[in-house]
């Protein structure tokens, strides 16, 4: 059963994925009239999978599967519906159909919950339209700030805040956007944290010189400290596990091809499920950007942009994950998130859980994204047994 | 007597200095109206030294001595009368006017020359007009090409060609656009060479991916592979005595700060005295940018843009030049010169010697450029010793 509706999900990434604001590629982006038509394609394969659709204040896609039982308490399943420009057609999306096909199988089985089954499509994740990112998870969870309000147009999205004394916890299905689970054969992986990101900005400041006149000795080359300090960057994170650093952007100048750069302004991001790691090698990257330039005779200038905690999954509903994993027959490999995701938004008001499905290459945000079948199949039976484990104990 | 006529050089770069085609800065560009009145001045300076004075069809200032014995041939003394945009006072006019100050002061001394002197301020040094260097000096020498006929509207200049057989040699006073002088605490230096240089722009291609989900050991990082080149570059310069070796621009793209860089491509200039060496020094580069980017799992793209041959300072003039500076009771030091000067290019049709007066931090193409009167008064008596010694070598 899972395989038809691994095809049925895939035929709806497809077609969810020519509702568009620009024509000849994919952007979806918060708010906009393609994301109401989304919602109301979606909103349609919700009505068939039996749950009661609406949408809340913040264009949050909502079908839920009321329990039985009185007084009932929600469990969330989620993901997004708005994409990045000229995105792929499985970021996001996947995990909301995901969803909505565990639903279905569980229903079309006469499964009955404890607990009510929400399935959420949220309206803004990658922050597009507002280069504020989780919009519609952070409306939902009660989490905006003053300061988004001040920048969007759509106040009356505060309505949409829930209650979080009704939720017993969430669980979202993403594609991996890395390459781990290529390289280990794997068609689904649990995640253990989402990786706190520490991004700054780093200035060398050298002497600028003519290229043919100033012998090497003599020189104070910007660009060349900054090579030290790119590998640098490498070589520490490559000694911690699961530490990533990345030097993205680079910027020399004077910028002319003889002339040795005077100046060099470098991005530095840098990622790891725990928060104290993650900091200490910022400090232990900030200390050997210090040491190289004074031993060149430059100077550092060193500026944190922005800061990120890490987000813990949650210890026992990941265990139920790699429990239905292992259930397949399956490796259970357990990798951080190097990527933010709504869950992370939504682990403010309740326990949260992800399970990454394999892409191809690694590759998102980009219209190769690509994912197998088979693998949607296998992330379809996963969380349908996640919920099944959790109706039990929930009994 | 050197030292009044320093002064009197120093006023005249300030004068000459006032000189421009841009308000409110320096620039003086081939052919320029700016250039018509720059060689009115200076060839005022010329009468007052004795000269006689006409401008040849390429815009070159020509100052001449002529000498009393029949059928003398002729030595000439030279630097440019153009700038760059924006540029200081010294580089080409100081070489133009201490030639002129030499001339004066054996003139007032009564000395009489075997040979006619010929003091030439050349129009076209810089490129800056055609972005085609030597214009003035090539003209005078005859090896201008058809390719700089086609660009430029005063095809006239063909006709500035002199008779090879007229010349004894070359000799040119010029900043030294870099710091080696002033960290040796040196007026002056004697040039050995006018390096080689060869341009490169060097492509490595790696693989994007997103800074947070791609492990540091399944990256291909085309910064960190150019990082490891940039130090490899300087690391191989600084093995070789004389060796330079410049990155100067860099650009990875997609260039955002949450992307692993997928290229960077980057200019290489290397510069050396011998040819031989200079090349064997891009091979090695070539050999290393392939190891590296093979260990990395990227590809490299190696393209050769330029490359220009060394020109070497003829070793009678050279010597006569350090005889004259050891006169001086000054340590003689010789180097190279990593930038290309006039020199080079009357190489082609006659001996040539250069020597270079210390500038303040090795700044040019600056408003910020700077020398000592007393440099400048200790070049004058180095060239004016230059010539007499010369005489009683022609005697």
């Amino acid at each position: 059963m899972s395989a038809s509706l691994a095809k049925l999900v895939m035929c709806r990434c497809d077609e969810l994925g020519t509702v568009t604001e620009e024509p000849g590629c994919l952007t979806r982006t918060f708010a906009s009239p393609a994301m109401r038509r989304a919602n109301k394609l979606v909103g349609s394969w919700m009505r068939k999978a039996g749950l009661q659709v609406r949408e809340d204040a913040a264009f949050n896609l909502l079908g839920r599967w009321k329990s039985d039982r009185r007084g009932a308490k929600t469990f969330l399943l989620s993901s997004h519906l708005d994409t990045v420009r000229d995105a792929g057609k499985y970021d996001g999306p996947l995990g909301v159909l995901v969803a909505i096909a565990a639903a279905q199988s569980l229903r079309e089985r006469g499964v009955r919950l404890p607990f009510n089954l929400e399935v959420v499509g949220f309206s803004d994740e990658e922050g597009v339209r507002y280069q504020t990112a989780y919009l519609g998870s952070r409306a939902f969870a009660g989490t905006l700030l003053g300061a988004d309000l001040v920048r969007i147009e759509e106040k009356q999205i505060v309505k949409a805040r829930r209650n979080r004394n009704e939720f017993l916890g969430y669980a979202e299905v993403h594609i991996e956007q890395g390459p781990v689970l290529e390289e280990e054969n794997l068609p689904v992986g649990v995640v253990t944290a989402i990786a706190g990101q520490s991004r700054l900005r780093v200035e060398f400041r050298g002497v600028a010189g003519h290229a043919g006149t100033v012998p090497m000795n003599l020189r104070h080359d910007a660009l060349a400290c900054a090579a030290e300090f790119v590998l640098s960057v490498e070589a520490g994170a490559k000694k911690q596990s699961s530490l990533v650093a990345t030097v993205g952007q680079i910027l020399a100048t004077p910028g002319a091809s003889n002339v040795i750069p005077a100046q060099v302004i470098l991005t530095l991001d840098v990622r790891h499920q725990s928060n104290s790691r993650r900091l200490a090698a910022v400090r232990s990257l900030h200390a050997k950007a210090k040491a190289i330039a004074e031993r060149r005779g430059l100077r550092v200038v060193w500026t944190s942009v922005q800061e990120t905690a890490a987000v813990k999954c949650d210890k026992a509903l990941t265990q139920i994950f790699s429990a239905s994993v292992a259930r397949q027959r399956l490796k259970v490999l357990k990798l951080p998130s190097g990527a933010g995701h709504d869950a992370a938004a939504i682990s403010e008001i309740c326990p949260v859980a992800m399970l990454f499905v394999r892409c191809k290459g690694g590759v998102s945000h980009n219209p190769a994204e690509s994912v197998k079948t088979g693998d949607v199949a296998c992330s379809i039976f996963v969380l349908a047994d996640f919920i099944q484990t959790l109706a039990k104990r929930y009994a």
